[in-house]
Formats: C-alpha cells, sequence, structure tokens
C-alpha cells in the first residue's frame, strides 16, 4: 500500500504542536513543538484582570516553523506525500475580523491593541456580560444556553464580543464579523477572501455560541442586541449553517502550500476544540469516558442521538450534535482545575525552599537565573516525595477531605465563585497528608463529573486518561480508578489531540468514509490500565460522602 | 523598711522555675529553670497512647537544685531573710498514694510502673472513662460537672483514677488516696505524715474533681461507685474541706529547710494550678480577661459573688469560688490550640525545608545532628519571613478562613472530635495568605471564647496577654486586639505564674491582708499595650461571621 501522510496541528495555550503521521497506519513520524513568541514574552495580557490575548502572527509564524521542522525530519518523500492536514485549538477563542475574514491586529492601526487580537479561552475579561447574558437567558422565552449547560460562561464568544464593544469603539466600529481560533486557520490556509464563506466549526458554534438547528442556528437578532446593542447586524454578516472537523474546507492556496512546502492538493479539514480532537485521538467510543487531563480537564463523551436526542444532560459543559464525531452527540464536562490544585500547593511549599536555599553555600555563587532553576528543581523533586510519601499513607488514615474548586467549578453545575476548602486538620498533620487529601479531592471532583453523566442516563463504561497528569502519575489515576470504581485505560501517545487532527486529515482527505474508520486504524493504542481496588473504592465511597457534605456546605453557605 | 523575700515555683510541663522575689516590691531577684531529668529522657510515656506521666523524683529533684541555684545567684543575706515559699503546678496532674501521702512510684515495686506515678494533665489514656462519666453526670439528679463546664474531661481526676483503677490490680490493691501535683509538693515541704492532712487545693479539686460546697464536697459514694467500683472508700479516706491558696499550709519541716538551705519558719502557701496563679502574676483584676498564650491558651476571669453567685456560665471549663483570689470565682476556659497551630503549619513546611537542604553542599558534610539545628534554624526563619509577609497583606486580600480547631475545642462547649478546617483556596494562594488565616483563626477562637463570657453576662474591659506568645508575636497579638476590638496588655514578666506564686506566699507568710494587697504592691506592670484598630475590627467582625459559619458546619455535620 502507498504511504501517504497526513499532519494534525494541535493549537495549545502556550504552543502549537505539528505531528507528521502515516494516514493508514497511525505511525508517528514527526512531531514538533513551537512556542508563542509574542505570547511568551507576555505581551497583550493583564494577569490581574485575567485578560488574556494572544496576536494571530504568533500562530501564524508557529504553524511554518512547526511545520517545516516535522517535515525536514522526515524521509524526503514525505512532504510530497502529505494529503490532508487539520487543525485543533483551544476555545472559546474568538477574534474580530473585517469582511474579508482578517483579524482587526493584521489591519494598520490596530496591531498593538489587545482588543483586535484573538481573547484565549481563560481571559475572564466578560464576566460582567456573562452575568447578563445568563439572566437574558433565564428571562427569554426560549433558554439559548440549554445545549451549554445553561450557564454561559464568561470564557465564551459572545460574552468576549460584547465586552469588547462596550469597551473599545476602534474595534467596535470596524468590526465586521467574528470568527474562532479553529476557524480561522483552516480558512488561512484555502485563501478565504470573505468573512462569509469562513466554514464555521460545528465543535465550537455549538458549544460556545449557543447555535443550534433547533432555533435556525445563532439566537435571533433581537436576543443579540439585547446582549448588547453593537451586536446588531452581526449575525446577518455570520453564518447560518456549521459543519463537522471530517469535511473538507478546500485545498492549501498556492501562498501557504509553499510556505510549508506542501502540495496545493493537500485537502484542509475543517477545525474543532482541542479536546474534542483528542478524545478522537484517544479513540473515543461511546458509553467511553476521555478525560483530558492537564492544569484542568475536559471530559468528553459521545452518545448516539437514539441515547440523547433533545434531552438535556443538566450540569455539564455542552451537547453538540457532531462536536466530537459526526453522526453523534458530543457531549462535554470537566474540571475547572485539576493539576492546578497540585501546583497550588507546590507553590505554597515554594516559599519554604526559597527561604532554605540561600541560607546554603549555593546562595552565593549562583546568578539569580541558576538560582530559579534550583528552585524549581527542588520543588520537582519535593513534588515526587510528596507523591511518593502521599501513596504510602493508609487509607484508614486518610482522614483530611478537600474540594477541588480553587478556579471555581466547571462541572456538575458551574460555579465560578467557588473556592477549595481542607477539612481535617490536627496536630498530626503533614505535608504528605494535604496532598493526598488534594489528589483524592481531584479524584472526587472526577466521580462528581461521572456520577452526573450516570444519572441523567449515560452509560459509562470505560474511562481513557491522555495529557500529561495521565501518563506521568501513577498514584493519581489509581487514586481516580479506586475513586470511580472503574477501570481507566491511559493513551499510549502524549499528542493525543494532534493525532485526531490527523485523523480528521485523513477522513477530510478522503482515505476513510467516516471518521470512526480513521480511529480504528490510526489509533496509537494504550499504555497502560488501571484497575479499581474493591476495598478502597468502598472505602472511597464513604470519604467521598464528606466530600459532598463538605461541597455542599462550601457551595451553599461560604461563597454567597 | 527590711526586705523580705519570697520564692515562687512554677512546674510547668518539661520543667520548673524558681523565682526569688523581694516581697514589699515584687523585685526580682534571681530565677533558675530546671528540666525534669526521666521525662527529658522520654520515660515513662507512650506518645501514641497519648500516656504522659512524670516521677515524683523528677519533682524533688529540680526543687533542691533549682531553688539552690537562683539563691546562689542572689546575696548572702537573701536566703536567710526568705519569708514564703508557693508551688504552682500543672492539673489536673494526680497521683495514688498510699496512707501516709506518698507517691505509689516512691514505694517498693512501683518504682518503675507508670501507673503509680502522677499522670500528666495531657494524658488522654482516660478517654472511655470520662465519657462514662458524662453519661453518668447527664443521667443522675445532679448533674456534678455543671461548675466544671458541664463536660467532665479525660484530662481530669477521676477519669485518670478510674482507669488506672480498672487496669492496673497491683496500683488498684495498693492506692488508699488520690493527691493532685500541687497539693503534693506543700504537704512534702511541711512534713506532712497522714494523707488525711495534706491541704486540698480549691483550684485544683473545685475545677476537676467536682469539689463543690453545693453538695458538701466531692460527689457522693454511691455515683463514684458508679464511675468504678474500686473508688469504693476512697471519698471518706480523701478529704471534705478545701483552701484557698493564701492560706499557710504550715512551715517548712527541719528535712527540706536544709535541703532547700531555707529557716524552718518559711511558711508554705497552699497550692494552685499555674494558670490560675499566672492569672494573679498578671495583675488580674475584675472585668479582666487574663490569657495564658502558648501551645494552648488558658483564659481566667475573677468575678465577685455578687456578678455570678450561682448563675452557671455556659460552655466555658470552670468557675470555682476562690481557685483565683480568695472570696471571688475564678472562670475558667481556654483554646486546646492556639501556638500549636502556627505549630503545624510550621511542621508543613518543614517538609520541603528538609527536602531542600541535603540537596546543597551543606548535606554533606554536616552530622545528622547538625543537620537537625540547621533544619530548626531555617524554619524559625522561614516562621519569621511568614509573619513578616502575613503581616503586609492587606485586611482586604485576607479571604481565606480557618478554625483553629486542630486539638479539638475547650471552649465554648468543649468538644474534642472537632478539626481544623482552611477554606478559600485559590489560584493565588500563598504560604503567607494560609499563615495569615491560621492567625486569625486563633483570634476569631479567642472572639468566641470573650464573646460566651460577654453573652453570659460577664463584663469584659480589659485584656492581658501573658506567655512567650504575648511577648514575641506582636503580630499575632495586633490581629487578636483589631478582632476583638479591645485594647491588650501585655505583662512585662514572662515569669508571671511564678510571680503569682510568689505573691500567694508573701500573702500567706502575713505580709498582706489579702492577695489582691500582694498583687498591687508586687505586679511587674505592662511591657506594652496594643490599641485595636477600628476599620480593621469592622472588616474583621464581617470574616468572623464566615469563621462562625464555617464553624457551625465542621461541628454539626463534618466530624460526627
Amino acid at each position: 500500500m502507498e504511504r501517504k501522510y497526513v499532519i494534525g496541528l494541535d493549537y495549545g495555550t502556550d504552543s502549537a504542536r505539528a505531528l507528521v503521521v502515516e494516514a493508514h497506519t497511525g505511525e508517528i513520524l514527526a512531531s514538533s513543538v513551537k512556542y508563542y513568541p509574542r505570547w511568551k514574552k507576555g505581551l497583550y495580557c493583564v494577569p490581574e484582570a485575567n485578560q488574556w490575548r494572544q496576536h494571530p502572527k504568533d500562530y501564524l509564524e508557529v504553524l511554518e516553523t512547526s511545520v517545516r521542522e516535522a517535515l525536514d525530519t522526515c524521509p524526503s518523500e514525505v512532504a510530497a506525500n502529505v494529503v490532508g492536514i487539520a487543525f485543533d485549538t483551544t476555545g472559546s477563542t474568538p477574534v474580530f475580523t473585517d469582511s474579508t475574514g482578517t483579524p482587526l491586529s493584521l489591519l494598520p492601526g490596530f496591531e498593538e491593541d489587545p482588543d483586535a487580537m484573538f481573547i484565549l479561552w481563560k481571559d475572564h475579561t466578560a464576566v460582567q456580560e456573562a452575568a447578563h447574558i445568563n439572566a437574558l437567558c433565564k428571562s427569554s422565552a426560549v433558554d439559548y444556553s440549554q445545549y451549554e449547560g445553561g450557564i454561559y460562561s464568561a470564557e465564551w464568544l459572545w460574552a468576549k464580543a460584547a465586552h469588547v464593544l462596550r469597551n473599545n469603539d476602534a474595534v467596535a466600529s470596524k468590526a465586521y464579523s467574528l470568527v474562532e481560533h479553529c476557524e480561522w486557520l483552516p480558512a488561512v490556509m484555502t485563501g478565504v477572501t470573505d468573512v462569509r464563506n469562513v466554514v464555521r466549526s460545528r465543535c465550537a458554534e455549538g458549544h460556545k455560541a449557543m447555535w443550534h438547528e433547533k432555533w435556525g442556528g445563532l439566537p435571533p437578532e433581537e436576543f443579540l442586541v439585547q446582549i448588547e446593542p453593537r451586536l446588531a447586524g452581526f449575525r446577518a454578516r455570520m453564518f447560518e449553517q456549521t459543519e463537522t472537523a471530517d469535511k473538507p474546507v478546500g485545498t492549501l492556496c498556492p501562498e501557504w502550500a509553499e510556505r510549508l512546502g506542501l502540495s496545493t492538493d493537500v485537502v484542509v479539514a475543517g477545525g474543532a476544540f482541542d479536546c474534542h480532537m483528542g478524545a478522537v485521538g484517544a479513540a473515543v467510543t461511546p458509553n467511553t469516558l476521555v478525560r483530558v487531563i492537564g492544569t484542568s480537564t475536559c471530559d468528553i463523551m459521545v452518545a448516539s442521538y437514539e441515547e440523547v436526542g433533545d434531552k438535556l444532560i443538566k450540569g455539564i459543559c455542552g451537547q453538540v450534535d457532531g462536536s466530537v464525531i459526526p453522526g453523534m452527540i458530543g457531549l462535554e464536562a470537566g474540571q475547572s482545575s485539576f493539576g492546578d490544585v497540585y501546583a497550588m500547593f507546590r507553590r505554597v511549599l515554594e516559599f519554604p525552599v526559597r527561604k532554605s536555599l540561600p541560607a546554603t553555600s549555593l546562595g552565593g555563587i549562583l546568578t539569580s537565573e541558576q538560582m530559579e532553576t534550583v528552585v524549581e528543581e527542588t520543588c520537582d523533586r519535593i513534588l515526587a516525595d510528596l507523591t511518593a510519601e502521599a501513596e504510602r499513607i493508609p487509607i484508614e488514615e486518610s482522614t483530611m477531605i478537600a474540594t477541588d474548586w480553587i478556579n471555581g467549578r466547571r462541572t456538575p453545575d458551574a460555579n465560578q465563585l467557588l473556592q477549595g476548602t481542607i477539612a481535617g486538620f490536627t496536630l498530626g498533620t503533614t505535608a504528605p497528608k494535604i496532598f493526598r487529601a488534594l489528589v483524592e479531592a481531584t479524584a472526587f471532583g472526577t466521580k462528581a463529573i461521572a456520577d452526573r453523566f450516570i444519572s441523567e442516563g449515560c452509560i459509562i463504561d470505560s474511562v481513557i486518561g491522555i495529557g500529561g497528569i495521565a501518563l506521568k502519575s501513577p498514584f493519581v489515576m489509581q487514586v481516580m480508578s479506586d475513586v470511580l470504581g472503574m477501570p481507566i485505560k491511559v493513551c499510549n501517545t502524549d499528542q493525543a489531540c494532534a493525532l485526531g487532527a490527523a485523523m480528521f486529515a485523513a477522513t477530510a482527505a478522503g482515505l476513510y468514509g467516516k471518521v470512526e474508520d480513521a480511529i480504528a486504524a490510526m489509533n496509537s493504542g494504550f499504555a497502560k490500565e488501571y484497575q479499581p481496588c474493591e476495598a478502597r473504592h468502598e472505602k472511597y465511597t464513604l470519604l467521598y460522602e464528606r466530600y459532598r457534605k463538605l461541597g455542599c456546605f462550601t457551595e451553599k453557605e461560604l461563597y454567597r
């Protein structure tokens, strides 16, 4: 069989990864990661205000360098035999464009205006606008947020758009349309010059822009102008239809074919969000909960239309037909902090590390930059030691209980005001005991999500973990398996998102009739499977009841 | 005026202090601290089982060495002009004796039996017996615990006595009577040879043995045998009357006059507990809350009989006529952990300290003992830095809320099952923010006690702090003042307990008609007065409401 290649591009928060994959076997030939240069310098962001913006030039520059670097390490015939390319990105990460689909920050006069750039998923400047949208949804005849979990987030398209329009007259008067990051890249690649021709992502618009077939696409004009009068006219200039990511958007335009060193025959697939393509890369099937586990988690399931249909799954992030696998309902949930919970405790322990090191002879002979490296390495070692000691604590002595909401709670039942709590401090409290409680808290947060899916009628008979923590933290994964009382498989690759994009590229290029076939042929298999211990599961089930009690209290009483 | 001297002896948990004081002016001439030699080696104790015992020889040996060392540093005429001596001790710290009042561990065959030794205040081996006593009190026609806060503790005399009698046949068959540490020392000094002649401490027996005039002394025989059948006969062999500590017990017997280098004319005063004499040493007056602040706190007030009378103050540790100042009701409360709360966090931070240090060149060249010293010094420095940084956090950013019950709660409303909780963890949580929350928690625990006194009708118009933390932690004391909205004076001396004993010695020796006169003449004054900031007090009053909410929840829901 002739070897054919596809390129999956995964745009994360800090960097983009290009993955060159053989399209029949899924064999990974090369990969290259490039960090966004302006973002890395901290440009355009205001951390105190939770303003996080990314410049479109960052995205284009790393595209060229990462693809070229990945191809350079492949045998010479590979580039000529690339047949498809696909993109996944973070989201909702929208940008205002002119009528050609060009982000405003690429136009003269707007080059340095953060409001003319992509508004990164985690930007929280639009909290007030989100509250306003939620009030409108609840008082409207139709609750347009119903397929997005019933709570519209400050991280999503309309809140961000309203916030910028309200506060930036220059951008407001120049803005013609809005596109998501995962839509813009395929449009640039295929040479789109009219924003109305940008192929719209079912995943992005269905999960974050309240697009739904039931009400004929986006919410009606009269609803949007209630969000913000300056949104008047946008709906008509935007779109009615969305497409799933298995559909070709077009082929590479000559300019980008040349810049990437590829042929103009290369098919460009539709875009989608990273976790949704990641679930495909992890070989998602119905009744499987796929967890992308990093600083936070994104939890994805797919269900047949027969299983879910029009039924609303309460308290999750969203449910969109075709957002993961075309023809199936994609369901999204997630914990707003997971690895971040451990990072928080690591930062607490960094205080004594910094105070300890200068007391030693190293204090005098290292530059401040070298010192930072020593601090980092020491903290890494401490976290490893903490993990080892926490793992040795018998579950009977695991009597501290924590909640995992240090950055609010995304699901079940979003509430961004919540904070984390740790209970059970005694004269015998130690750092490993606290760390163990935090690991258990993140597992309890997992169980809360799984339980919600189940109580809403979804069946979960296996769990798949992907992402850094899934591969690198056996203790965390074993606790999660014990708490859930379910086996957890861990993907063989740490590049599941880019691999998922490659599967979409191969499908869009016509090598497979449907995404499921690409999954069957190209998946990377599993590195490991964690089995739950029944005895520990029983004990954790009792501890989970205390987690729920503590959670109910902190939610209902402490933070309102 | 001819100079006269008194010696105050303060028996703490780890050591005893002898203080030589001029009896007219309160001028401190000398002091000497001696650690209990057997205790220091860890003999007779089982930390895992919370068994803490002290050998009577420890007490006698340090008495001789500390008094002689203190006198040796004084001008030569001092020893000949000592007119009185008094003892305060920890308590309840009882011991079984034979009919001569000799602790069983001083008799052949019992020298190494921990049950024949003094059972230190913090020994918790009698938890079951305490629960049984509480059940009996609640089902009895008279609740004999009513003047001891309505909850009998495992740390108190009858629980400990019952536990030993039930579990040690040899001790049970030899035991004739029970005495408290603060009663035994004056008895030994005055050469008592019949345990029935031991002068009994109003303070010890009233606060810990359910002695009250209302029911004619100790609880009746039929109640005591319900606690434990082997207590049969003890009541008749023990005592009916108790005395306040201003009354002379006798004069030094020839043997001890010689061993201490003093005259047989020296008057020995009655004994009492350390915090009660400490309150006198700190110049307690009505409407003043005196706080002895260390790992835990002991809070003492005095009130006139007219003010309190027979009225029960709910939820405090006890109320005993004459336990502090004769003729007034002594009221006792306390937080079971105060400095221990900070020590717990220090221990959590010790983990990274230990992991940081060996990475440096010091790891190789220090002995393990030197290494421990480095760890200790580093932790000390970290706590100082934490304090400095916590103090700089604006109160507006002080959004974490903690409870201070890491060793249960003593008052208000004793509950030994409670544990500590910290709420408000976010992505921005740091070690100084947690530390600040813990400092605030200990201040909120203080306010809960003060509020209880006030709601029960006591008036508090000033607060006096004594003990290590009061003198050494301005940040902690300022937060406490701000939370209470009250000024706090800090005693000039860190030897208030021993100074209080000296005041009792001077009164018993006839130099003063009453203890109040000794206080007026001999007090050491105040080193500092903290003034509350009204703006911060208002903000803390709001935070205190969150502390109460968190406390109500953890008390009612989480630990039952």
